[in-house]
Protein backbone atom coordinates (compact mmCIF):
# COMPACT_ATOMS: atom_id res chain seq x y z
CA UNK A 1 0.00 0.00 0.00
CA UNK A 2 1.06 3.89 -0.98
CA UNK A 3 4.27 2.45 -2.63
CA UNK A 4 5.26 5.02 -5.81
CA UNK A 5 8.16 2.63 -6.37
CA UNK A 6 6.00 -0.28 -6.84
CA UNK A 7 3.64 1.43 -8.79
CA UNK A 8 6.56 2.78 -11.10
CA UNK A 9 7.82 -0.70 -11.51
CA UNK A 10 4.33 -2.37 -12.89
CA UNK A 11 2.86 0.51 -14.78
CA UNK A 12 4.03 0.50 -18.28
CA UNK A 13 2.53 2.15 -21.69
CA UNK A 14 0.74 -1.67 -21.96
CA UNK A 15 -1.20 -0.67 -18.64
CA UNK A 16 -4.78 -0.70 -19.47
CA UNK A 17 -5.82 0.26 -16.26
CA UNK A 18 -5.06 0.39 -12.15
CA UNK A 19 -7.41 -0.91 -10.10
CA UNK A 20 -7.66 0.03 -6.04
CA UNK A 21 -9.45 0.66 -3.30
CA UNK A 22 -8.83 3.93 -1.27
CA UNK A 23 -9.20 2.44 1.78
CA UNK A 24 -8.40 -0.96 1.79
CA UNK A 25 -11.11 -3.42 3.29
CA UNK A 26 -9.95 -7.28 3.10
CA UNK A 27 -6.53 -5.69 3.30
CA UNK A 28 -6.45 -4.35 6.88
CA UNK A 29 -8.51 -1.26 6.87
CA UNK A 30 -5.63 0.95 5.46
CA UNK A 31 -5.69 4.11 3.88
CA UNK A 32 -4.41 5.72 0.54
CA UNK A 33 -2.09 8.41 1.47
CA UNK A 34 -2.61 12.02 -0.60
CA UNK A 35 1.13 11.56 -1.59
CA UNK A 36 -0.15 7.71 -3.18
CA UNK A 37 -2.83 9.43 -4.78
CA UNK A 38 -1.18 12.47 -6.38
CA UNK A 39 0.94 9.38 -7.55
CA UNK A 40 -1.70 7.50 -9.12
CA UNK A 41 -3.50 10.04 -11.25
CA UNK A 42 -0.03 11.48 -12.86
CA UNK A 43 0.85 7.81 -13.51
CA UNK A 44 -2.79 6.88 -15.26
CA UNK A 45 -1.88 10.42 -16.97
CA UNK A 46 1.47 9.79 -18.24
CA UNK A 47 0.93 6.00 -19.56
CA UNK A 48 -2.71 6.69 -20.76
CA UNK A 49 -4.33 4.28 -18.32
CA UNK A 50 -7.86 4.19 -16.82
CA UNK A 51 -8.66 4.53 -13.12
CA UNK A 52 -10.77 1.95 -11.33
CA UNK A 53 -11.72 3.08 -7.92
CA UNK A 54 -13.26 -0.22 -6.26
CA UNK A 55 -16.15 0.74 -4.20
CA UNK A 56 -17.50 -2.62 -3.35
CA UNK A 57 -17.04 -1.63 0.45
CA UNK A 58 -16.00 1.80 0.67
CA UNK A 59 -19.20 3.33 -1.60
CA UNK A 60 -22.23 4.30 -0.71
CA UNK A 61 -21.79 5.95 2.51
CA UNK A 62 -19.21 3.95 4.00
CA UNK A 63 -16.72 6.57 4.86
CA UNK A 64 -19.00 9.41 5.03
CA UNK A 65 -19.43 10.94 1.38
CA UNK A 66 -21.05 9.25 -1.21
CA UNK A 67 -17.51 7.65 -2.71
CA UNK A 68 -14.51 7.48 -0.70
CA UNK A 69 -12.36 8.62 -3.48
CA UNK A 70 -13.73 12.06 -3.05
CA UNK A 71 -11.94 12.52 -0.21
CA UNK A 72 -8.95 11.71 -1.52
CA UNK A 73 -9.12 13.70 -4.87
CA UNK A 74 -9.45 11.25 -7.00
CA UNK A 75 -11.39 11.38 -10.44
CA UNK A 76 -11.84 7.64 -11.44
CA UNK A 77 -12.41 6.46 -14.87
CA UNK A 78 -14.74 3.65 -13.58
CA UNK A 79 -16.32 2.62 -10.00
CA UNK A 80 -17.47 -0.43 -8.77
CA UNK A 81 -20.01 -1.06 -6.35
CA UNK A 82 -22.15 -3.52 -4.48
CA UNK A 83 -22.72 -4.32 -1.08
CA UNK A 84 -24.17 -1.30 0.57
CA UNK A 85 -26.16 -0.61 -2.79
CA UNK A 86 -28.71 -2.94 -1.85
CA UNK A 87 -28.32 -2.07 1.53
CA UNK A 88 -29.15 -6.20 2.15
CA UNK A 89 -30.94 -6.93 -1.46
CA UNK A 90 -28.27 -8.63 -3.76
CA UNK A 91 -27.11 -6.02 -6.24
CA UNK A 92 -23.94 -4.87 -7.87
CA UNK A 93 -23.05 -2.03 -10.23
CA UNK A 94 -20.44 -0.32 -12.52
CA UNK A 95 -20.38 3.57 -13.12
CA UNK A 96 -18.03 5.29 -15.99
CA UNK A 97 -17.09 8.54 -17.22
CA UNK A 98 -19.22 8.92 -20.53
CA UNK A 99 -16.16 9.11 -22.72
CA UNK A 100 -15.86 5.44 -22.03
CA UNK A 101 -19.87 4.67 -22.77
CA UNK A 102 -19.14 3.34 -26.28
CA UNK A 103 -16.91 0.21 -25.08
CA UNK A 104 -19.72 -0.99 -23.17
CA UNK A 105 -23.06 -1.05 -24.99
CA UNK A 106 -26.47 -1.88 -23.89
CA UNK A 107 -26.39 -5.96 -23.91
CA UNK A 108 -22.88 -6.15 -24.06
CA UNK A 109 -22.94 -7.86 -20.28
CA UNK A 110 -26.07 -10.28 -20.35
CA UNK A 111 -26.83 -11.64 -16.56
CA UNK A 112 -29.85 -13.46 -15.35
CA UNK A 113 -30.78 -11.16 -12.44
CA UNK A 114 -29.06 -7.93 -13.93
CA UNK A 115 -30.74 -4.48 -13.87
CA UNK A 116 -34.02 -6.80 -12.78
CA UNK A 117 -36.78 -4.61 -11.51
CA UNK A 118 -36.57 -5.40 -7.61
CA UNK A 119 -33.33 -4.98 -7.51
CA UNK A 120 -33.14 -1.49 -9.58
CA UNK A 121 -35.77 -0.30 -7.08
CA UNK A 122 -34.42 -1.57 -3.52
CA UNK A 123 -31.09 0.36 -5.44
CA UNK A 124 -33.17 3.56 -6.03
CA UNK A 125 -34.35 3.81 -2.71
CA UNK A 126 -30.99 3.00 -0.96
CA UNK A 127 -29.82 6.04 -2.88
CA UNK A 128 -32.34 8.48 -2.35
CA UNK A 129 -31.81 8.21 1.34
CA UNK A 130 -28.42 7.67 2.25
CA UNK A 131 -27.08 10.32 -0.45
CA UNK A 132 -29.05 13.15 1.84
CA UNK A 133 -26.58 15.55 2.99
CA UNK A 134 -27.99 14.80 6.32
CA UNK A 135 -27.08 10.97 6.48
CA UNK A 136 -23.85 11.56 4.93
CA UNK A 137 -22.86 14.52 7.42
CA UNK A 138 -24.23 11.40 10.44
CA UNK A 139 -22.13 9.14 9.34
CA UNK A 140 -18.85 11.93 9.23
CA UNK A 141 -19.77 12.59 13.03
CA UNK A 142 -20.48 9.08 14.45
CA UNK A 143 -17.27 7.66 12.87
CA UNK A 144 -14.94 10.41 14.05
CA UNK A 145 -16.23 10.08 17.54
CA UNK A 146 -15.82 6.23 17.22
CA UNK A 147 -12.02 6.63 16.38
CA UNK A 148 -11.30 9.19 18.58
CA UNK A 149 -13.44 6.92 21.82
CA UNK A 150 -11.30 4.22 20.53
CA UNK A 151 -8.14 6.32 20.45
CA UNK A 152 -8.74 7.42 24.08
CA UNK A 153 -9.42 3.94 25.32
CA UNK A 154 -7.44 1.46 23.55
CA UNK A 155 -4.68 2.97 21.61
CA UNK A 156 -2.31 2.55 24.66
CA UNK A 157 -2.79 -0.69 25.09
CA UNK A 158 0.30 -2.93 24.65
CA UNK A 159 -1.53 -4.90 22.21
CA UNK A 160 -2.76 -2.47 19.79
CA UNK A 161 -1.11 -1.11 17.53
CA UNK A 162 -2.97 1.97 15.66
CA UNK A 163 -6.97 2.69 15.39
CA UNK A 164 -7.49 4.33 12.09
CA UNK A 165 -10.15 4.70 9.46
CA UNK A 166 -12.45 7.18 7.35
CA UNK A 167 -16.04 7.74 8.40
CA UNK A 168 -18.10 4.45 9.89
CA UNK A 169 -15.18 1.70 8.70
CA UNK A 170 -12.62 1.25 11.06
CA UNK A 171 -9.65 -0.99 11.91
CA UNK A 172 -8.40 -1.36 14.81
CA UNK A 173 -4.56 -2.86 14.19
CA UNK A 174 -3.31 -4.90 16.95
CA UNK A 175 0.30 -6.57 17.81
CA UNK A 176 -1.33 -9.97 18.01
CA UNK A 177 -3.98 -12.02 16.15
CA UNK A 178 -7.68 -10.99 16.83
CA UNK A 179 -9.62 -14.13 16.62
CA UNK A 180 -9.95 -14.96 20.05
CA UNK A 181 -10.61 -10.87 20.65
CA UNK A 182 -13.37 -11.34 17.84
CA UNK A 183 -15.14 -13.99 19.55
CA UNK A 184 -14.50 -12.51 23.22
CA UNK A 185 -16.75 -9.29 21.25
CA UNK A 186 -19.17 -11.89 20.30
CA UNK A 187 -19.55 -13.26 23.56
CA UNK A 188 -20.24 -9.76 24.41
CA UNK A 189 -22.90 -9.60 21.94
CA UNK A 190 -20.54 -7.57 19.72
CA UNK A 191 -20.89 -8.37 16.07
CA UNK A 192 -16.95 -7.26 14.12
CA UNK A 193 -14.72 -8.77 11.44
CA UNK A 194 -11.32 -9.44 10.79
CA UNK A 195 -9.40 -7.49 8.11
CA UNK A 196 -6.19 -9.86 7.72
CA UNK A 197 -4.98 -11.65 10.88
CA UNK A 198 -3.58 -8.63 13.43
CA UNK A 199 -6.66 -5.94 12.03
CA UNK A 200 -10.64 -6.03 13.99
CA UNK A 201 -12.79 -3.88 11.37
CA UNK A 202 -15.95 -2.40 12.84
CA UNK A 203 -18.30 -1.74 9.78
CA UNK A 204 -21.61 -0.58 11.85
CA UNK A 205 -24.83 0.06 10.37
CA UNK A 206 -25.24 3.88 9.19
CA UNK A 207 -28.01 4.47 11.09
CA UNK A 208 -25.89 3.27 14.23
CA UNK A 209 -27.03 5.27 17.30
CA UNK A 210 -24.41 7.04 19.90
CA UNK A 211 -25.77 4.86 22.20
CA UNK A 212 -24.77 1.79 20.19
CA UNK A 213 -21.58 3.39 19.59
CA UNK A 214 -21.04 4.18 23.37
CA UNK A 215 -22.15 -0.01 24.06
CA UNK A 216 -19.42 -1.51 20.80
CA UNK A 217 -16.40 1.46 22.40
CA UNK A 218 -17.50 -0.35 26.33
CA UNK A 219 -16.92 -4.05 24.94
CA UNK A 220 -13.96 -3.48 23.07
CA UNK A 221 -12.21 -1.67 25.58
CA UNK A 222 -13.18 -4.19 28.27
CA UNK A 223 -11.87 -7.14 25.98
CA UNK A 224 -8.89 -5.60 24.88
CA UNK A 225 -7.87 -4.33 28.73
CA UNK A 226 -8.79 -7.86 29.55
CA UNK A 227 -6.26 -9.48 27.19
CA UNK A 228 -3.68 -7.10 27.66
CA UNK A 229 -3.78 -7.79 31.69
CA UNK A 230 -3.70 -11.60 30.95
CA UNK A 231 -0.90 -11.55 28.08
CA UNK A 232 1.27 -9.48 31.35
CA UNK A 233 0.29 -11.89 33.57
CA UNK A 234 1.43 -14.42 31.35
CA UNK A 235 4.97 -13.31 30.51
CA UNK B 1 -25.41 -33.93 -27.18
CA UNK B 2 -26.46 -37.62 -26.10
CA UNK B 3 -23.10 -38.86 -27.56
CA UNK B 4 -21.78 -42.70 -25.67
CA UNK B 5 -18.99 -42.22 -27.67
CA UNK B 6 -17.44 -38.48 -26.82
CA UNK B 7 -18.11 -39.40 -22.99
CA UNK B 8 -15.88 -42.64 -23.36
CA UNK B 9 -13.07 -40.30 -25.25
CA UNK B 10 -13.18 -37.97 -22.32
CA UNK B 11 -13.95 -39.46 -18.98
CA UNK B 12 -10.64 -41.42 -17.14
CA UNK B 13 -9.94 -42.14 -13.89
CA UNK B 14 -8.67 -38.47 -13.28
CA UNK B 15 -12.32 -37.59 -14.16
CA UNK B 16 -13.58 -35.75 -10.75
CA UNK B 17 -17.02 -35.01 -11.93
CA UNK B 18 -19.39 -34.97 -14.83
CA UNK B 19 -21.74 -32.03 -15.90
CA UNK B 20 -24.50 -31.98 -17.68
CA UNK B 21 -27.82 -30.49 -18.40
CA UNK B 22 -30.86 -32.97 -19.00
CA UNK B 23 -32.80 -30.46 -21.44
CA UNK B 24 -29.69 -28.42 -23.02
CA UNK B 25 -31.13 -24.33 -22.35
CA UNK B 26 -28.29 -22.11 -24.59
CA UNK B 27 -27.63 -25.43 -26.25
CA UNK B 28 -31.04 -25.45 -28.01
CA UNK B 29 -33.42 -27.12 -26.02
CA UNK B 30 -32.03 -30.52 -26.54
CA UNK B 31 -33.21 -33.61 -24.27
CA UNK B 32 -30.71 -35.73 -23.25
CA UNK B 33 -32.10 -39.47 -24.63
CA UNK B 34 -32.70 -42.27 -22.15
CA UNK B 35 -30.08 -44.44 -23.65
CA UNK B 36 -27.42 -41.58 -22.53
CA UNK B 37 -28.83 -40.89 -18.94
CA UNK B 38 -28.05 -44.70 -18.28
CA UNK B 39 -24.70 -44.16 -20.29
CA UNK B 40 -23.89 -41.35 -17.79
CA UNK B 41 -24.79 -43.24 -14.70
CA UNK B 42 -22.76 -46.20 -15.69
CA UNK B 43 -19.64 -44.35 -16.67
CA UNK B 44 -20.28 -42.31 -13.23
CA UNK B 45 -20.03 -45.61 -11.36
CA UNK B 46 -17.26 -47.04 -13.54
CA UNK B 47 -14.57 -44.16 -12.98
CA UNK B 48 -15.77 -43.00 -9.72
CA UNK B 49 -16.50 -39.68 -10.41
CA UNK B 50 -19.66 -37.17 -9.42
CA UNK B 51 -22.82 -36.45 -11.39
CA UNK B 52 -23.58 -32.75 -11.74
CA UNK B 53 -26.76 -32.22 -13.06
CA UNK B 54 -26.96 -27.81 -13.50
CA UNK B 55 -30.88 -27.65 -12.98
CA UNK B 56 -29.81 -23.51 -13.42
CA UNK B 57 -33.01 -23.61 -16.16
CA UNK B 58 -34.22 -26.54 -15.71
CA UNK B 59 -34.98 -27.19 -12.23
CA UNK B 60 -37.83 -25.67 -9.61
CA UNK B 61 -40.89 -27.15 -11.88
CA UNK B 62 -39.86 -25.70 -15.13
CA UNK B 63 -40.06 -28.85 -17.15
CA UNK B 64 -43.14 -30.09 -14.93
CA UNK B 65 -41.65 -31.42 -12.13
CA UNK B 66 -39.35 -30.18 -9.02
CA UNK B 67 -35.97 -31.04 -11.35
CA UNK B 68 -35.84 -32.11 -14.61
CA UNK B 69 -33.30 -35.23 -14.23
CA UNK B 70 -36.38 -36.99 -11.68
CA UNK B 71 -38.24 -37.76 -15.36
CA UNK B 72 -34.69 -38.74 -17.32
CA UNK B 73 -33.79 -41.79 -14.48
CA UNK B 74 -30.90 -39.88 -12.67
CA UNK B 75 -29.60 -39.46 -9.54
CA UNK B 76 -27.27 -36.62 -9.03
CA UNK B 77 -24.24 -36.06 -6.84
CA UNK B 78 -25.05 -32.37 -7.08
CA UNK B 79 -27.87 -30.26 -8.62
CA UNK B 80 -26.72 -26.42 -9.45
CA UNK B 81 -29.93 -23.77 -9.14
CA UNK B 82 -30.41 -20.50 -9.68
CA UNK B 83 -32.73 -18.80 -12.09
CA UNK B 84 -36.44 -19.76 -11.14
CA UNK B 85 -35.56 -20.50 -7.15
CA UNK B 86 -36.22 -16.93 -6.64
CA UNK B 87 -38.48 -16.52 -9.25
CA UNK B 88 -37.15 -12.42 -9.82
CA UNK B 89 -35.45 -12.76 -6.88
CA UNK B 90 -31.19 -12.52 -7.17
CA UNK B 91 -30.64 -16.29 -5.58
CA UNK B 92 -28.62 -19.41 -6.64
CA UNK B 93 -27.81 -22.44 -4.51
CA UNK B 94 -26.26 -25.63 -4.45
CA UNK B 95 -27.69 -29.01 -3.29
CA UNK B 96 -25.52 -32.18 -2.63
CA UNK B 97 -26.23 -36.09 -1.52
CA UNK B 98 -24.83 -36.41 2.53
CA UNK B 99 -22.08 -38.18 1.75
CA UNK B 100 -20.64 -34.84 0.02
CA UNK B 101 -21.05 -32.77 3.03
CA UNK B 102 -17.67 -32.83 4.60
CA UNK B 103 -16.19 -31.68 1.55
CA UNK B 104 -18.28 -28.02 1.77
CA UNK B 105 -18.27 -27.34 5.16
CA UNK B 106 -20.16 -23.87 6.81
CA UNK B 107 -18.15 -20.64 5.76
CA UNK B 108 -15.60 -22.67 2.72
CA UNK B 109 -17.85 -20.89 0.35
CA UNK B 110 -18.00 -17.23 1.68
CA UNK B 111 -20.39 -14.31 -0.48
CA UNK B 112 -21.48 -10.85 0.68
CA UNK B 113 -24.66 -11.79 -0.41
CA UNK B 114 -24.97 -15.16 0.41
CA UNK B 115 -27.43 -16.77 2.88
CA UNK B 116 -29.08 -13.55 3.39
CA UNK B 117 -32.19 -13.71 4.99
CA UNK B 118 -34.18 -11.43 2.40
CA UNK B 119 -33.01 -14.39 -0.44
CA UNK B 120 -34.04 -17.32 1.51
CA UNK B 121 -37.48 -16.18 2.41
CA UNK B 122 -37.62 -15.46 -1.12
CA UNK B 123 -36.60 -19.12 -2.04
CA UNK B 124 -38.91 -20.27 0.93
CA UNK B 125 -41.58 -18.87 -0.43
CA UNK B 126 -41.17 -19.82 -4.17
CA UNK B 127 -40.41 -23.84 -2.87
CA UNK B 128 -43.40 -23.79 -1.51
CA UNK B 129 -45.50 -23.01 -3.64
CA UNK B 130 -43.64 -24.27 -6.98
CA UNK B 131 -43.28 -27.81 -5.42
CA UNK B 132 -47.15 -28.23 -4.98
CA UNK B 133 -48.48 -31.31 -6.71
CA UNK B 134 -50.78 -28.76 -8.67
CA UNK B 135 -48.44 -26.71 -9.57
CA UNK B 136 -46.36 -28.45 -11.08
CA UNK B 137 -49.34 -30.75 -12.73
CA UNK B 138 -50.30 -27.83 -14.58
CA UNK B 139 -47.04 -27.26 -15.83
CA UNK B 140 -47.27 -30.74 -17.30
CA UNK B 141 -50.55 -30.50 -18.91
CA UNK B 142 -49.94 -26.83 -20.17
CA UNK B 143 -46.40 -27.70 -21.56
CA UNK B 144 -48.01 -30.73 -23.54
CA UNK B 145 -50.81 -28.77 -24.58
CA UNK B 146 -48.12 -26.08 -26.16
CA UNK B 147 -46.30 -28.36 -27.62
CA UNK B 148 -48.97 -30.53 -29.19
CA UNK B 149 -50.82 -27.19 -30.52
CA UNK B 150 -47.31 -26.40 -31.71
CA UNK B 151 -47.00 -29.35 -33.99
CA UNK B 152 -50.48 -29.59 -35.35
CA UNK B 153 -49.59 -25.84 -36.56
CA UNK B 154 -46.15 -24.98 -37.55
CA UNK B 155 -44.37 -28.94 -37.62
CA UNK B 156 -45.25 -29.00 -41.39
CA UNK B 157 -44.01 -25.38 -42.44
CA UNK B 158 -40.98 -26.25 -44.43
CA UNK B 159 -38.81 -23.54 -42.26
CA UNK B 160 -39.75 -25.49 -39.61
CA UNK B 161 -37.60 -28.71 -38.27
CA UNK B 162 -38.88 -29.75 -35.01
CA UNK B 163 -40.77 -28.79 -32.27
CA UNK B 164 -39.15 -30.12 -28.68
CA UNK B 165 -39.09 -29.86 -25.43
CA UNK B 166 -40.25 -30.98 -21.84
CA UNK B 167 -43.45 -28.75 -18.96
CA UNK B 168 -42.78 -24.76 -20.38
CA UNK B 169 -39.36 -25.18 -21.81
CA UNK B 170 -40.52 -25.42 -25.74
CA UNK B 171 -38.09 -25.03 -28.64
CA UNK B 172 -39.00 -24.19 -32.07
CA UNK B 173 -35.90 -25.98 -34.14
CA UNK B 174 -35.82 -24.06 -37.32
CA UNK B 175 -34.17 -24.47 -40.95
CA UNK B 176 -33.28 -20.64 -40.74
CA UNK B 177 -31.87 -18.02 -38.33
CA UNK B 178 -34.24 -16.97 -35.92
CA UNK B 179 -33.48 -13.50 -34.75
CA UNK B 180 -36.23 -11.93 -37.47
CA UNK B 181 -38.52 -14.41 -36.24
CA UNK B 182 -37.78 -13.08 -32.63
CA UNK B 183 -38.13 -9.68 -33.72
CA UNK B 184 -41.50 -10.07 -35.28
CA UNK B 185 -43.06 -11.93 -32.51
CA UNK B 186 -42.04 -8.86 -30.41
CA UNK B 187 -43.92 -6.62 -32.90
CA UNK B 188 -46.93 -8.30 -32.36
CA UNK B 189 -47.13 -8.69 -28.35
CA UNK B 190 -45.08 -12.02 -27.95
CA UNK B 191 -41.39 -12.14 -26.28
CA UNK B 192 -39.95 -15.08 -27.17
CA UNK B 193 -35.93 -15.75 -26.74
CA UNK B 194 -33.49 -17.33 -29.47
CA UNK B 195 -31.72 -20.76 -28.25
CA UNK B 196 -28.50 -20.90 -30.43
CA UNK B 197 -29.16 -19.50 -33.84
CA UNK B 198 -31.32 -21.45 -35.14
CA UNK B 199 -33.71 -22.54 -32.42
CA UNK B 200 -36.80 -20.20 -30.61
CA UNK B 201 -36.93 -20.72 -26.91
CA UNK B 202 -40.42 -20.35 -25.10
CA UNK B 203 -40.23 -20.06 -21.35
CA UNK B 204 -43.73 -18.96 -20.33
CA UNK B 205 -44.32 -18.66 -16.53
CA UNK B 206 -45.24 -21.48 -15.03
CA UNK B 207 -48.88 -19.41 -14.11
CA UNK B 208 -49.27 -18.65 -17.89
CA UNK B 209 -52.83 -19.19 -18.44
CA UNK B 210 -54.56 -21.15 -21.56
CA UNK B 211 -55.62 -17.73 -23.11
CA UNK B 212 -52.45 -16.69 -22.93
CA UNK B 213 -51.02 -19.73 -24.29
CA UNK B 214 -53.40 -19.79 -27.13
CA UNK B 215 -52.75 -16.09 -28.12
CA UNK B 216 -48.59 -17.24 -28.05
CA UNK B 217 -49.21 -20.04 -30.41
CA UNK B 218 -51.58 -17.51 -33.32
CA UNK B 219 -48.61 -14.80 -32.72
CA UNK B 220 -45.60 -18.07 -33.82
CA UNK B 221 -48.16 -19.75 -36.36
CA UNK B 222 -48.85 -16.37 -38.36
CA UNK B 223 -45.22 -14.75 -38.04
CA UNK B 224 -43.79 -18.60 -39.23
CA UNK B 225 -46.57 -19.33 -41.92
CA UNK B 226 -46.14 -15.66 -43.32
CA UNK B 227 -42.52 -15.83 -43.14
CA UNK B 228 -42.54 -19.44 -44.89
CA UNK B 229 -44.55 -18.24 -47.55
CA UNK B 230 -42.36 -15.08 -48.33
CA UNK B 231 -39.17 -17.29 -48.64
CA UNK B 232 -41.35 -19.43 -51.04
CA UNK B 233 -42.28 -16.45 -53.26
CA UNK B 234 -38.36 -15.37 -52.93
CA UNK B 235 -36.97 -18.45 -54.58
Amino acid sequence: MNSEDALKQVVTSETAAIMVEVVQGEGGIKLMSEEFAKALTATCEEFGCLLIIDEVQTGIGRTGSAFAYEQFGLSPDIVTLAKGLGNGFPVGALIGKEALKDSFSPGSHGSTFGGNPLAMAAAEAVLTEVFSADLLKSVQVKGDWLKEELKKNVDSLSIVEEVRGKGLMVGIACEIEVAPIIEACREKGLLVLPAGPKVIRLLPPLLVSEQELKQAVQVITEVLTKLTQNLSVNQ
